[in-house]
């Protein structure tokens, strides 16, 4: 017999509503209410972009948790349109508004979920605050900003170059706008690294995207009140019938500093492994919380659907018993679609593993997403991290038009079991021709970290090709009508087919980079001069790829 | 500095290529040679019948590894048209015979790679061989059928329904011939357990495919040396201008067996975990041997391209430098496009592993490809299998039109790694509208795994609903329009959010099976029933997948 304790959760959309069905589920006896200060329990606010580009047409269907669910399914109440004013966590109270009345109402609790989610940022200038700026966190934005967009603007500007600046710069452009992006970075998506990242850029520079990359936001030239032009850090302006910020979000800590929960040290609600806060009775779910990362083991925000949805499960639960298990440390697994290209990620990137002292290795993989016998294969860049000395997967990043999603989540499946990265090539993948290819990306992958942690090749990282060793001769192993279509300069052409007879044309006493389109003849090349004497022989892992990709990032 | 020994490779298809390309790669200094039967040194055997139907209309894109890849990048020496005839395993000597002038000559070897392939069964029935009758083995075997399809043919009858016979069935109802696909067994796919392999035949049907299960062939009826009708073992006839026969494959084992390799009790050439055969310096690889399967851990006959690659990896690289890392165990991963339905599976059967004296638990799960809310959103079902005692994931399949192939591969992954089916929920999969949602099928299938693992919920595995308890009170929580759309005879019936206020309708001493659409309402009304006092309650995985599919199997 379960307890007929009263659970209260503030915030039905970032893992409340996950929290009250499991709570339910496991407590049949337990009070539950949840408190939501918008007009509906939950929404789909992953879908937000596209119902303002209008993929998504009907706006209810973005409303996927009914209120009926709440009441007959899951007997739990339901309070829309209150807002959780204050924690009492000593006398284990809640103050409610009623939004619609003004009044304040105390409810008691044995267990509280909070559940706030993420505030998108606004840059402190004049300006940011104006009707024709927007952001996107809820319904009530999107309704907004579908208004702008359907009402005859012409020129938007979209601030920030992340996911959801990316969805909404393709989603503008859809609706037929001019879109210029802003990113103060010298890369759109923060999540790839650079080689991988320009795939995307260019995708949407070929669509029609003005993309402005190491351009921050300065301030807006406003005319009645609307900003009319956004002035870049540079000095100039670009013109704007609307704006959108997508600078990011912060964890919306209001209710939890005001009730002095601890806050730890990525900036989110502290909590432990059942989402439980430093106030006793407190959980706290969502993308204002610290997840634990799966590969660094510290602390992280990662204001994510997924996690979010798992978090509320276990923190339902655990309110309602006591019990269950742990939340799984997350890696921050996540994907975009822009325009015709895909791009995610799943654990580290370069970046990230250097701030958290990882020695990292590092594997570019172009491949295709089905056997390129069979009609309609598309290319894809497959990228695999791993840690120097133990071999594991540290993250990946996947770049393509198709495949893309399933090529990731092996990864992040593979990196959250703890593989290493040469286990990549044992993995028994479906192979038909309109699926795959007996041998996947992924496996030669796996292949070439194999092959590196056995001492068979030496893998020269995309970042390292603008710090190439004193002396070191490049040797390009594609063929004539391949290096006429795509120059590499300064490298020494030999076509692999020729290179065991035309040795002579290199030092084997200074180090030899080999290069090619993909990365598989330079591989070879590299194997036959490391058996002819060669002493220091690497390869450049993703050929043309990381050529173009990172040279002068 | 490695050794200059002399390797020859029997086979360049099922294996061959790869173990010359890895022997080159890690040897510089031997000698290969591949032996090869056919006019080309590979070709695309997965894509055959493609060809056949036309959606892949250049032949040339079949013949993957061109004779310049192995002279020019390989340094093999490739001799097509040439046939192994004997092996001397004392003396290492292979007599090759070369098929054009009908010579003999003997190559010394220090290591020989044998990937003989497997042969398609043809039943001992007279007709059996006739000019009509086609197998598909290689692009000879694909050019005979190409011939005929496109040369008149009008109805063809395809024996048997595995991968080959359902691909064929829908490349030749692509050419616009009348088919009619004979199966012995009462369902299509062994590889899918009954209630999803239903999925599979009801699109064939829906396709105007005429499937015929439980009918065997018995034999032919001929006119001038052609077979004009295929002879049911009912006894009917059925016209055919054609016939293919996909009755499976068998390890072609002559070469084999006249050297006196140990063949094991799979009926495949026996090897160890480096390939190596019983006989020194002799390897194996392909459909003709025998791996061990990660599952069961037994020898297993596993006729795939993907085996057959990375086998012929570890064998070339052993057989080069006797050293190398061993073959990874398999799982036999397949998948199959039969019109607008994928199908899928990975590890073992609900037959499989009751052969394998492995306690299993089913889990049913029908979802989507992606979150509903986000247009085309398309129905999936997947499978997953687990031990009863550990959890660890046993099998797993997966029905669908979009997105099966990757569900298929994560969970091979899992599989692959030695997750337990609990660990599915933890996986940090990416979410964005297009490519999935917060709550994959995949994570469904975790979360209900680790129910039931806690003794929150008990299924009801699809093949039980033809055996239920004594007494049993089933319980259709479903509303009454969809009961009305697809009746659930001799239920009781009462809508989930009625569920708290009809209990008395009820017998609590008495077993209940909870039923709905898909799953997660029974899922609900069981927890509802198990903490108001209902002793045995048991929840129908899969909800009326598995009350269509399996009632009456």
């Amino acid at each position: 017999m379960t307890s007929p304790r009263r659970i209260v959760i503030v915030g039905g959309v970032a893992g409340g509503a996950s929290a009250a069905a499991r709570a339910r589920r496991t407590n049949e006896h337990a009070r539950i209410t949840v408190i939501e200060r918008g007009a509906h329990a939950s929404f789909a606010n992953c879908g937000l972009p596209y119902y303002v580009g209008g993929e998504i047409t009907d706006r209810e269907r973005l409303l996927v948790a009914r209120p009926e669910r709440f009441r007959d399914w899951l007997d739990v109440e339901l309070r829309t349109g209150h807002e959780a004013i204050a924690i009492d966590p000593r006398n284990r109270r809640l103050v409610v508004r009623d939004l619609g009345t003004g009044r304040d109402e105390t409810l008691e609790w044995d267990r509280l979920i909070l559940a706030p989610g993420a505030r998108p940022l606004r840059p402190p200038v004049p300006g940011a605050h104006a009707p024709n700026v927007f952001t996107l966190r809820d319904l009530h934005d999107a309704d907004g900003l579908h208004a702008a967009v359907t009402g005859g603007a012409r020129r938007a500007v979209v601030v920030g170059a992340g996911y959801i600046g990316l969805e909404l710069a393709e989603m503008l452009a859809r609706r037929g706008l001019g879109v210029t992006l802003v990113e103060r970075l010298p890369q759109v998506l923060q999540s790839l690294d650079p080689e991988l990242a320009s795939v995307v850029s260019d995708e949407l520079r070929r669509r029609g995207v003005c993309v402005r990359l190491g351009q921050g936001l300065a301030g807006f030239e406003l005319e009645g009140g609307l900003v009319r032009s956004v002035t870049m850090d540079h000095g100039e302006g670009v013109d704007a019938d609307l704006v959108v910020l997508a600078l990011g979000v912060r964890p919306d800590l209001r209710l939890a500093e005001d009730a002095g929960l601890a806050i730890g040290p990525a900036g989110g609600i502290r909590v432990d492994e059942y989402m439980r806060t430093s106030a006793e009775g407190i959980y706290a779910v969502g993308d204002a919380v610290e997840y634990t990362h799966a590969v660094t083991t510290g602390p992280a925000l990662v204001p994510l659907a997924g996690p979010a949805t798992r978090a509320g499960r276990v923190a339902g639960e655990h309110a309602a018993t006591d019990a269950g298990p742990p939340m799984a440390p997350v890696l921050g697994t996540s994907i975009v679609r822009v325009f015709g290209v895909v791009a995610g990620s799943t654990g580290l990137t370069r970046r990230q593993a250097a701030t958290a002292g990882l020695p990292v290795r590092e594997l570019l993989v172009p491949g295709h997403d089905h056997a390129t016998y069979y009609p309609g294969a598309s290319p894809l860049v497959l990228k695999v991290l791993y840690h120097q000395e133990d071999g594991r997967l540290l993250g990946a990043q996947v770049v393509g038009r198709n495949g893309v999603d399933k090529r990731l989540d092996v990864l992040a499946t593979a990196i959250g079991l703890g593989a290493r990265a040469d286990h990549l090539a044992t993995l028994d993948l479906a192979y038909a021709p309109p699926f795959g290819a007996a041998r996947d990306p992924i496996h030669v992958a796996g292949f070439l970290a194999e092959n590196e942690r056995r001492g068979l090749d030496r893998f020269l990282a995309p970042n390292e090709l603008d710090a190439l060793p004193a002396g070191a001769q490049i040797l390009d192993v594609r063929n004539a009508d391949e290096r006429a279509a795509d120059p590499a300069d300064g490298t020494i052409a030999i076509p692999l087919g020729e290179l065991r007879a035309r040795l002579a044309e290199l030092d084997p006493t200074r180090p030899v980079i080999t290069l090619c389109k993909g990365g598989q003849r330079a591989y070879f090349a590299s194997r036959i001069l490391r058996q002819r004497g060669f002493a220091d022989v690497r390869t450049t892992t993703g050929g043309m790829v990381a050529w173009h990709g990172c040279r002068g990032h």
